[in-house]
């Protein structure tokens, strides 16, 4: 029988929305959220869209109507009675109560403030200016429209059963990866993959494939909505908004230097366990870890987000030695351009001497390379970043050039500063 | 929004019926169902089961209170009021009324006659006696129900996202043969995998991948209520009961060697067109196209079901040409063992050399080798023929030995009035 009732009410809607909640969102940005409402609540943030795959011409792809409707529609969102009280009663990480009351009332009268869109030489500029707990929030759910956008655009000229092909195709595609993933034993692997998602339905498929095919292997999702809808563990630490926009804040140069370690601190004094994880390669990971203060050899890992994942890690191991600490007691999270191949190997070669588990990303959630003519599916380096802080323009150094931002004189001063030398280019694909 | 109603529904049914019309059987059952039922009516004729493929130990596999289940369920099929307006108004090879009222009255009327099941060193000896008419249409969903169980008891033991990405493999594996076939220039192919099909919710997916796939090139479907549900052109002539019935009536042996003729002088007189379609197997095609009388060489083409194809295609040919006849003119229709190879080979060999159009069965609805452990999906070989006519053996020779049935002795007779001498073996896969 078709349900006619449902079938009319689909007929009214209407766009089709692509985020329809405030929490289908990474749970790191929350955590961030939480400590920059605490910590730095009236910074005014600029988050910027950029498109590192300058061939993918977004604004020739997707339709400025359509773009703005769907951001439109996020600007209309609201946090739920249900998914408001999934965060205040939830344990996160082992723990009940992550997020704090004062927080929460914030979090529950907010809606996303204005963007900025405009169309310049085949691409979108979209940006996001405002205090830095609201524009933040902005990153993931404007990232996943414009990648589901341009997925549209392409799905759009297919027949029905080429699109029913088109996801066998892609099921079947992943479900090699999670038979061979399966295989291994001891493997922990988290989803991170919500930002250059194919869609939300096809990570949410993504995610219960995950969960039946790898069991215990499959530790969680970054995405809070699908982690709330599954009964899944909601995963994620930091990232590099932090450091840039502390660093970006800095008067002086000696501040500068002692920026990074400003934002752990801030951290260390907030959360413990595994919320404990180091990212150190936003000004170099090397110096970094150099001139780190002892205690944040206590904590419980580090993430490897850039460069070669297998120098990142050696060095970490290097350095947990030299500071009198047992690399087998610390985590390793491998999270920069993993699929099947990457994550076997690193797995080899580091599970014996480190807790190792995987954030897998874009292609778990989108890859449809090869699925379709001219491979106009395959997913692209989108990012969206705080561009500036106060007025000051932020800077990445990365421990990949390729993935280097900011003026180029202000990122000879952080090279400078950070003593950041020669570094090895890695092409960005994902 | 969940139908409750559709679920309560669904929750009510005692079995999953696997065959639910009278008309979920093949075009040329019904056809021949009339020739018999005007001609030979009260013949009494014994269809047999017979699974070729010993090493399928089907009453392991099969439930045999489910097998019951779904053959009495089948006993309380009628043909309904919408079936029967279909049957009677529908345009079939270009000819209204093609079923006569005297005939459908008749079916209007009928329910299948008892079955006879006993179990057998690991098969299932399953039997249908009574008068032709009525026992012929057994065959069809009797082979679907066994195939569609075996599948079923394997599938029972899958999870969620296992059968999910089953079937997207099996998808995929389909339309790869699509993508195969529609680059081919003028290829005409019609759906002939009822009986061993997957399941029948898998058959109408194949028949409507290949009717978005191949456009022009897919010609139809031998399933009645596919073809009325899809509308789609219903494909099909005559098969090998035929002979083999009138074969096992003849009282002498020069009767026997007319007994193959005589069959197609009834269809002659009934049918035109595209329904006069040569099966020239039976009892060996050398020698019956050799003894053929004239009128016959001009029929509108021939169907190959056994045998080398290309030998087969080849003998037709030759033999239209000794008879004053163009072969450009002419049809053939390959329909054995047919997957996208040997389509391609046989299009490249005889497209222009003749009208050739392939009836395409297990291979289309029931691909599901390599899917699964211990390949426990693959089809097999199973069968059901009339074996016994007024209480005398039938036998089929084939142009292939393999595929032979009858009693030794009577097939040597045969062999003996037919002239049939060395045949080559070739393995029957499916």
């Amino acid at each position: 029988m078709v349900d006619i009732a449902t079938r009319v009410w689909n007929h009214k809607w209407k766009i089709d929305p692509i985020v329809r909640s405030l929490i289908d969102t990474d749970f790191y940005k929350l955590l961030m959220c939480q400590s920059v409402f605490r910590n730095k609540p009236d910074t005014v943030v600029t988050f910027s869209l950029i498109n590192r795959s300058k061939h993918i011409r977004l604004a020739e792809l997707v339709d400025e109507g359509e773009l703005r409707e769907q951001l439109d529609h996020i600007r209309t969102l609201r946090l739920t009675r249900g998914e408001s009280t999934w965060l205040r009663g939830n344990m996160f990480y082992g723990k009940r109560q992550m997020f704090r009351p004062d927080f929460m009332e914030w979090f529950e009268g907010l809606r996303l403030p204005p963007y900025h869109l405009e169309k310049r030489d085949g691409q979108y500029e979209l940006t996001f200016e405002g205090k830095w707990p609201e524009v933040m929030l902005w990153e993931i759910p404007a990232l996943a429209v414009l990648m589901e956008l341009r997925g549209r655009a392409v799905l759009h000229k297919m027949r029905r059963f080429e699109l029913q092909v088109l996801y066998a195709r892609a099921m079947t595609k992943l479900w090699e990866k999670v038979e061979r993933l399966r295989a291994v034993e001891g493997i922990k692997i988290a989803d991170f993959g919500t930002r250059r998602r194919h869609s939300f339905l096809w990570q949410d498929w993504c995610v219960q494939a995950m969960t039946e095919g790898l069991g215990e292997g499959f530790v969680g999702t970054s995405n809070c909505l699908i982690a709330k809808n599954r009964d899944l563990e909601a995963i994620g630490t930091n990232a590099h908004e932090l450091p840039m926009v502390y660093a970006a804040l800095a008067d002086t140069d000696e501040e500068l230097a002692q920026a990074p370690y400003e934002v752990l601190k801030d951290w260390h004094e907030e959360h413990e366990g595994n919320l404990r994880i180091i990212l150190p390669d936003t000004f170099g990971t090397k110096g970094f870890l150099e001139r780190a203060p002892d205690w944040l050899a206590s904590w419980t890992g580090i993430r490897i987000d850039s460069g070669d994942p297998v120098e990142g890690a050696e060095t970490a191991i290097a350095w947990w030695k030299s500071r009198g600490e047992d690399p087998r007691q610390k985590r390793i999270i491998f999270s920069d351009a993993l699929d099947v191949d990457k994550i076997l190997d690193l797995h080899k070669r580091f599970a014996h001497r480190a807790k190792v588990s995987y954030g897998w990303g874009t292609l778990l959630t989108n890859d449809f390379r090869g699925l379709v003519p001219g491979d106009a599916l395959a997913p692209f380096s989108l990012v969206c970043k705080a561009a500036a802080a106060n007025g000051r323009p932020t800077v990445k150094l990365s421990d990949n050039p390729e993935k280097a931002m900011g003026p180029p004189e202000e990122i000879e001063r952080y090279k400078r500063v950070f003593g950041v030398g020669e570094q090895k280019r890695i092409k960005v694909e994902v």
